[in-house]
């Protein structure tokens, strides 16, 4: 089965927001084995919604709507749907219920805007919403389904998992299965790992599909395979990949969805150990990236972001003659770091971090994106010095991810 | 003059990278007076591309293609490109020359994919990249202008802002000015807001839009005026943000692009005063988003990220009777966290925080969403609590937006 996704609102044209609820919506729909052929983004505007339907429902048999179903004025996604399938609102008094209750809770009073989300098409299955005041809607014409949900992320997402994807199940049974698998590389450019594993791809099987997708200091590979049987075809992958590990052992961190906060969190939970860190360039970054993971004050204790050269002394115990002598930004500096907030903190691991991350800052000597990463442990102190470009958010991104996988290597 | 942008990636309709590339051209050519009036996600499927282009070109004038000019045999845009304009690949030299001098920088040898990336269609003009090895193309047929970029954000972004919007910009030397407005607010919910600015609404003058966009913590109401004389539209806009700001005077904080991180460096460099962190549940994020903003180091000293009731008590002096009195989650605590960790970096002023991040560790008296946030300065000292939801993530931009707008309140 085939699925579109129709995203609404003015918003997502005018560059304002960053369209994120279509691939969240896509991610799931492949994971039942629906493969989604389009995304098409309009605005708020009821002829274009009427124009893009007629043209998915030709294309398509499923089709995702978010988006324009709030209580303002510019909403006007319920209008259009009532247009296209010739119905009109009425008042749905289960969801009017839902929205009292739903403000009751936070001690609030409901108004007239609120109790007109309670109108819905008289033609559509409510879904109702937890999270917010917008219904989701279901909808059947000529064999093809669309549902419509509100574009609030956080209330798409809830009401994709809790309710949808179980509609979606029962009209495509017996979809032929899609397998994704995903190799994530650190260390190497998109080119050079293609150049390294090229009579690998050439001896992949037909039915399994090669795509590189590079991101700062990570490229990841997904092999794709597509057929009848689900386990045959993961067999297949798997074995692809065990051929992958002895081409590029050094480079390959992790699959899928793992992320490198995510196995440094696996990696100490299952160790029992600790770790903090000391940063300058990255600003708190790295300990951000590592306390997203829930459950993370059980490995993580903590963090000095030492953005001046005072606090290197002051908390980290960073001599004024070595900052005099070397620079904030050297091995000297960035290993001393790593020792003495290891000490401090009282953890077991500890990775510091001390660069020019720009676009200013930089010398002939130390130019933007020179940065010194150090871990250390409790036998161990190894540093590195890298070269990145000079773009400030970059520069942030691929340090970190270089640092987070020079403690997944001690880890291992 | 009305554009569209064609996004072509697999990686995309599987939702595994989200969409920013076409949020970031449409914004540019919205800037222009150009509106983008769809945007369309496609897979590196030669054909889809071909109808996508087909289809395109019946609507609108200008069409943008970002992906599928990369390297790896994944990447078909090119050859779309040529059957759709009826000509063939060639080798071209000044590009060629561009790729050896891109690798020849780096210390890395040449090989023959990176080569390959010099053949482009022949009836296309080429637009370097210096930031990568795939050039971008612009093309021409019956009136309708074509550019298409590599999908790699950084080195689209690039080309966009360097050559092609001049491009651009002569194809429509006087396109009819979109001027776009954006109030920002934070501390009231989308429906409340609506209500309490109904009549505000309800007088705008007819050229002049509302639109209303809801993010974690903070509402954006976007003004949107069109029309021949871009000063005389900007002017009635101006005006009626000076009669919201009589409305709503409290809630509004910034305009337009401006964050929250980006304001609290201008009010800390006007005023020559320093800021610290003392994180807990935030992990650093604050940090973080403070130390984005290029020039932070002149007015960021650091942070302490205590993620443990050890560093609470190690670095930032935190007496553990008040934490087994109070608890780490409690007003004194807080409060203690921003006076101590002020003193001991040294800085004018300090942002604590201390809460429940979830989605575990609620208890029924401190629930998960639990926030407690305080703003230390010279002869301040003022702390709050906050009830958030119970989503990881939202709770931790839910907290760091509202005590970066507390902070914001003293500087203003």
């Amino acid at each position: 089965m085939k699925a579109e996704i129709i995203s609404i609102g003015e918003e997502l044209l005018i560059g304002q927001t960053i369209n994120s609820n279509s691939a969240f919506i896509s991610s799931l729909l492949n994971n039942l084995g629906i493969s989604v052929r389009q995304v098409t983004t309009i605005a708020d505007d009821e002829e274009e919604i009427l124009r893009t339907l007629t043209e998915s429902t030709g294309r398509s048999a499923l089709i995702m709507l978010t988006g324009g179903l709030g209580p303002t004025r510019d909403d006007v996604t319920k209008n259009a749907l009532c247009r296209f399938f010739d119905c009109t609102l009425k008042t749905d008094e289960a969801v009017l219920s839902d929205i009292i209750t739903f403000f009751e809770k936070r001690g609030i009073e409901i108004n007239e805007l609120n109790r007109q989300q309670a109108l819905v098409p008289e033609c559509a299955k409510v879904i109702r919403n937890p999270n917010g005041t917008a219904p989701g809607l279901q909808f059947e014409k000529e064999g093809i389904a669309y549902f419509a949900m509100p574009g609030v992320p956080f209330e798409m997402k809830a009401m994709m998992q809790d309710s949808i994807l179980a509609l979606v199940k029962t009209l495509s049974p017996d979809a032929n299965p899609i397998v994704h698998k995903t190799i994530l590389t650190q260390g190497i450019g998109e080119s050079f790992l293609a150049s390294l594993i090229v009579e690998w791809e050439n001896q992949l099987p037909d039915f399994i599909q090669l795509a590189y997708l590079p991101s700062p200091g990570i490229v990841r590979l997904r092999l794709t395979g597509r057929g009848k049987n689900e386990s045959l075809i993961l067999e297949a992958i798997n074995k692809e990949i065990e051929k992958l590990k002895i081409i590029i052992p050094e480079y390959i961190w992790g699959y899928d969805n793992e992320t490198l906060e995510g196995l440094l969190g696996k990696y100490l939970k299952e160790k029992g150990e600790t770790l903090c860190t000391a940063e300058s360039c990255t600003g708190g970054y790295i300990a951000h990236r590592i306390t997203s993971v829930s459950g993370s004050s059980r490995w993580f204790k903590g963090a000095v972001v030492a953005y001046s050269n005072e606090i290197k002394h002051d908390l980290l115990n960073i001599e004024k003659t070595m900052l005099e002598q070397h620079g904030a930004v050297s091995q000297q500096t960035v290993e001393a770091m790593a020792a003495n907030a290891r000490e401090k903190i009282e953890a077991d691991w500890c990775i510091a971090i001390s660069g020019i991350a720009g676009p200013t800052g930089g010398t002939p000597e130390k130019p933007v994106g020179t940065v010194w990463i150090a871990v250390a442990g409790k036998d161990t102190l190894k540093s590195r010095k890298f070269m990145f470009g000079d773009n400030r958010e970059r520069n942030i991104i691929r340090s970190a991810v270089a640092a987070m996988a020079m403690l997944a290597n001690f880890l291992q």
